[in-house]
């Protein structure tokens, strides 16, 4: 249930801005890293306070500070005082039950994304909370934990492979944001195979633990949506390019960010209908199932109960019963019985039954 | 019913603008209290009479006027002509039965909204109705009956936390719009506590019970959509800036309040779906049991029948049955009757109904 | 199903303004009701000819024509020379299978309106259909039959209540248009109970008979539907003011007018959604009575078919089965009996099935 | 399924504008027939060739050309060429796979549309392809099969009945598309008297057949949709007055038929769910059926098995049965089992099973 | 799987515009053919290298360079070098888990379609990826392998049939297109004539294959509307015109495409209905059957149960028990017998259960 709603009842009454952590805290202490590059230079650093950060707002070369824990709702705090962010903002970050979001502060723009995982143990997605702010020069975001789908990233800035050392910020917010969709694939895959598997198991094999999965793998589409949906917005916001600190180069980019988006909520939606399908083959197994059990006892029942009777008959004890007497009555009763069962063999064999 | 059709016909014929009080009773006396306040001054007063209200419309502070009890109609009918409210307005304060919205009048806003409570004992929500006017330097909120919810923002006025002593009616207006978002959170989650229980019961014993609290929860979801909707509605025009008594600075506010309700929106979905997921896992149990309920017959019919047959065989009373005077006749018989009864054991396991 | 579709057919082929009243005749005769009035006179009449109405087209007063009974296709069409009335929209009055519907003819505005009643006896919502024609100083009403929901309207014209009296044609208007759609809500009223009544039984004993009248009760739903929704629309586009023969000051009630009509739907809605519920719990009742009914049968079947096999193998007439002679054969048959019943009826306990 | 998907396969791969006549073959020869008018004179002519309606073009008075059968492609393509028609609307027209469609060709307006009928002896509407081409003062329409639906505007238009010979070309296409959309009412009132039969029906007995006609009246729904929803475009578009070819005096007329296309639609969505809810109520009468062959099984089973069971003990021939010596045994016994009996009635009575 | 997602993760992480092929390998060696062509000349050529298009690129003529086999990410990386290829444009091509789309680079038009057929052995609809790029004067089509439905258009510009030749790339970009979207009409008679089977078996026997081949199809339902919903809007953007390298004389053609667009879409949204009824009659044949099933058990049971309880009265070893030695006993409990059984039979008869 934590996953589909946040206590967010703890903040309830408190004025506009507070900074409260909401959510699990998943980070031991609070990690700052950052990369400050142009064309020619490139500086990476970790820092041990928060202050480090605060001479590269001004720097005209492009700065990316990561911040990998966000339960230090000071660290936020001051940030937020250094960089002249919104107090509403800086209770956005902090506060991870957000749905994924852009909002355009004029100087800033700001995006709430979810990076998903899929736990293998519990079949269950994790989705962590990702906030971006995009600068004229630089960019900061903030990451529940340490991960390391960022890792390529600072690997290609390091290298300076490809465009990047020689566009700004916003071309990094927009790798960013595409190390993220791109990460929500593998999800996808991973659950794609899960439904391969049901579906071939379904068909050999149909129990309750099979319904119980496709109604848990339902749940987690359930779950999908509710970011896919907003994140779409968020794309589809980026790359009409409303905001001034994007430039025309990058919305091409962001153009692509957006088709990798819809394909996603596509194969959601396939994903879905299938497993509605699969719901309906297990129903319909069920009853299948039922009707074999029935159509057993049916045979069974039908087949010996008038034998059961004819065997009655001649364990009366009437003192007047020609047919006890006769020396023939025992196996023509046998045969009588042999043929009413033939009978309704045949009877059964004919409405494939049998 | 009376929560989501009340007894509007009373009205049928009437005159509009015509005061009746639609609804349930729920306060005893009339409650009016007056917070006045600037940056530097502060004054707190409860009323006896609507009439010592009436000096602050026109003083330049920021004052908010709370109504506790809404029965009496001539007391909203005095204040209407004193704060110059069209009587239609007057109408829908006293008109319970209101949907969520929003009315621009020129010189002052009308919103009505819907404060929810869970009560426990019945697990049902309860709705109230809260109307606010927002004038150029007054709020004036009317409740059905006293609650708290308004307190800390109270107490937030008297401490002068915040941004709230230096900013005038709108501020106030969505601190109190956001107290009521916020409580619908608090609601949320109590469902999902509920849903959560119920899921995890389902699983191990599915009973008539549980259909009726799933059935239930799915109607509160009704109830909760009806007044959902049309508050996002409000809040989205709210936030758009529509109207001049609402100052920009504000409307960053409104527009977090805004998220807020897409993010209830989206939960109640989410719940909405997954209660419909747990209607077809119940089914599925109930027809699972029936199931294994017509295994078990199936078994003991199908096995008994056959050897209640045999024994009727032998318990014929025909004068020349040969076996009958076989000394090893009678073991035979039970030794063939076993025989017969696990081979059909035999065929049942493959079956897998054993 | 003459509520569903009106026989139509009968004028396919005529040419397009021809007059053919359609739907049952409701009327015994035509009745014409003429009430003239400004703020300081009033003259009510009733009209024998159609002839008497015509001077009142063009006296500045307001003047309401009421027409009970559009059977009679040559009034309809006098009236229509007279105050200039388009082919189609006199064709649009007589033919009372028309969906609600505002059409702006320049000079004039034309609405269909649908007003219902609830018939106890046979459980069905019938609609009249009340055409209403908007000039600049003129509203003329026609009415299937003499109704009375438009008494009270007289009543307070004739007392010169509220502010009818000052205002134009177009106020008058807006109260006709507010009685028929207040009347929804006394419908919806008894359907509402009707509904609560079928969920009070529904949980202690459900019925094919109650089948029937969920059944019945979503068909009237689907009626109300139709008509819902094109009201809507109607008043909506009444309430956007975008004919100038309405003025501005009406707009706000036609405003409150448009609330009730999402108000209505809203409700429709939600009854509904209740209904599908209510049919859900219905076959699921249905369902827990069939397992129930197989519980029993499994029990009885399943104890006494053991039983029944022991006691025939001690009914078999071998001559040498040596229990047959043990003094105590019979005692310990019984008590083996015993055991194997009690036995079965722990197992069936333990599987929760007595 | 023909009437779903036409055979269009055999076109892939020809250059646009071939003219290949896809459909069933209807009608045996190409008919012609000419009606020139204007408001004093009427000229009528059966044209052998297709030569004789050249010179109709270029005269001021209003042409209508009704083409009877469409399978010669070359008289379609002396048309074309005549009257300046592009290939891809010659290609539509001899394409019976269309939807209903407009297309404004800046000179002419080219019009697809469905006509209607219903076959009884199968129970399935049939459709027709009609092609409408309206010049500035000509109207050239294309019919698979000669029909009579357009009898009574030619009736009408030779007595001058009406506007109907004073106004031009747009007027005339009105009536032909008025006379097609009028033909759906007969339709849909044949199916809702079908409708009406199977609910009656279905109350009192429902079988396997019921099924099937509700089944195959779904699939009719269907069908009528698919050329409702492009119709009602069509129609829309055409009240708009978008095209010049449309004098708006004509608009209110269209405006006319598409009230009736909206009411059309209407209808069949609730004919749709009022089938939908029929099959939910014959599933259930199907599963009640069941529930009361449950029933009468468990009834008699559960009241005899165990009377069988206790005439068994008696059966057995332990040489020491005292109960067996006693003069009352026999009729003690009958009474138990009465007693046993009565006691099962009256507990399978009070769960109302009897 | 691999239709509905593709392994797109392999890319994660990779800078955007890297070539990685991904899907299916389908071609052996990649083959580039062009056509070059104006009114009066034509040239055909099958290049072995890619370096032999390039000189194509500037000429007046129209040329068409179709290549099979993309899986050479080279060959696509010079190609996009020479003809100033945007990287994600490059990218896109070889990625073949796109959706649809249109992309508008200024100077080129850039379109993916999928090409579909469908494959008999396994019942499935294969989807080939077909991108084209549209120049000023060129047009480059990229397939996955050989496929033959471009020879007809290859075979109309060698003949110079049609306005071909006289028209730019434009025109012959419609014709693939054109082409491609003809494919889908003959996969989707196939798909017709599979569903007019089913329907047809269905009626006379279901079976649990029958239910397989329903949800196999409907699956194959979802994966065409996969592509076909994205086609829609492709074909519908190209048709508004929104390029300036469509011709005004191409548009009509590709309203043309377009209205194939929507027959293809209703066809299937058509096509999806029916398989949802025919699961509905599935589902109601499966419990038709069990319900004849339990006819017959409870027809025997019933019939029986009771004979045999009286055949064990008689069979019980009271001493005094006059029945037993009445002349006339066994006689008449044969009749009393005869006389229950026929009761019962006339009582099932009237429940029509025989």
């Amino acid at each position: 249930m934590s996953r589909l709603i946040k206590k967010t009842s703890q903040k309830a009454g408190l004025p506009p801005g507070t900074l409260v952590h909401i959510g699990e805290r998943k980070a031991g202490k609070v990690r700052i890293t950052i990369i400050d590059y142009d064309e020619f230079n490139l500086e990476e650093t970790e820092a041990s306070t928060i202050e480090e950060c605060f001479p590269y707002k001004d720097k005209p070369t492009t700065t990316w500070i990561n911040i990998d824990g966000i339960h230090k709702t000071e660290v936020i705090e001051r940030i937020g005082q250094q960089f002249n962010l919104h107090p509403l903002l800086q209770e956005d970050i902090v506060n991870t039950g957000q749905r994924p979001k852009m909002e355009d502060f004029g100087d800033c723009l700001f995006l709430v994304l979810k990076m998903l995982s899929y736990a293998d143990e519990n079949h269950k997605i994790e989705a962590e909370q990702v906030s971006l702010i995009l600068g004229p020069n630089f960019v900061i975001s903030f990451q529940e934990r340490e991960g390391d789908i960022f890792d390529t990233i600072r690997e290609r800035i390091r290298k300076g492979k490809g465009r990047i050392r020689k566009t700004g910020a916003d071309y990094l917010a927009y790798m960013l944001i595409d190390a993220i969709v791109d990460n929500y694939f593998i999800v996808l895959e991973t659950l794609g195979e899960e439904i391969e598997d049901i579906e071939a198991e379904l068909a050999s094999n149909p129990t309750t633990k099979m319904l119980h999965k496709i109604r848990t793998l339902k749940n987690e589409m359930l779950f999908l949506r509710k970011s896919l949906w907003p994140l779409r917005e968020v794309v589809s916001g980026l790359q009409r390019g409303e905001s001034s600190l994007i430039q025309q180069s990058t919305q091409v980019y962001l153009r692509d960010v957006y088709d990798h988006t819809i394909q996603i909520i596509d194969t959601v939606e396939t994903f879905r209908d299938m497993l509605s399908g699969m719901l309906d083959i297990y129903l319909s197994s069920v009853s299948n199932k039922m009707n074999e059990v029935m159509k057993v006892l049916t045979i069974f029942a039908s087949i010996f109960i008038p034998l059961t009777f004819v065997v009655g008959i001649y364990g009366m004890n009437f003192e007047f019963m020609p047919e006890l007497k006769w020396h023939w009555g025992y196996p023509v009763v046998l045969i009588v019985m042999a043929t009413i069962a033939t009978t309704l063999a045949i009877y059964f064999k004919r409405k494939k039954w049998l």
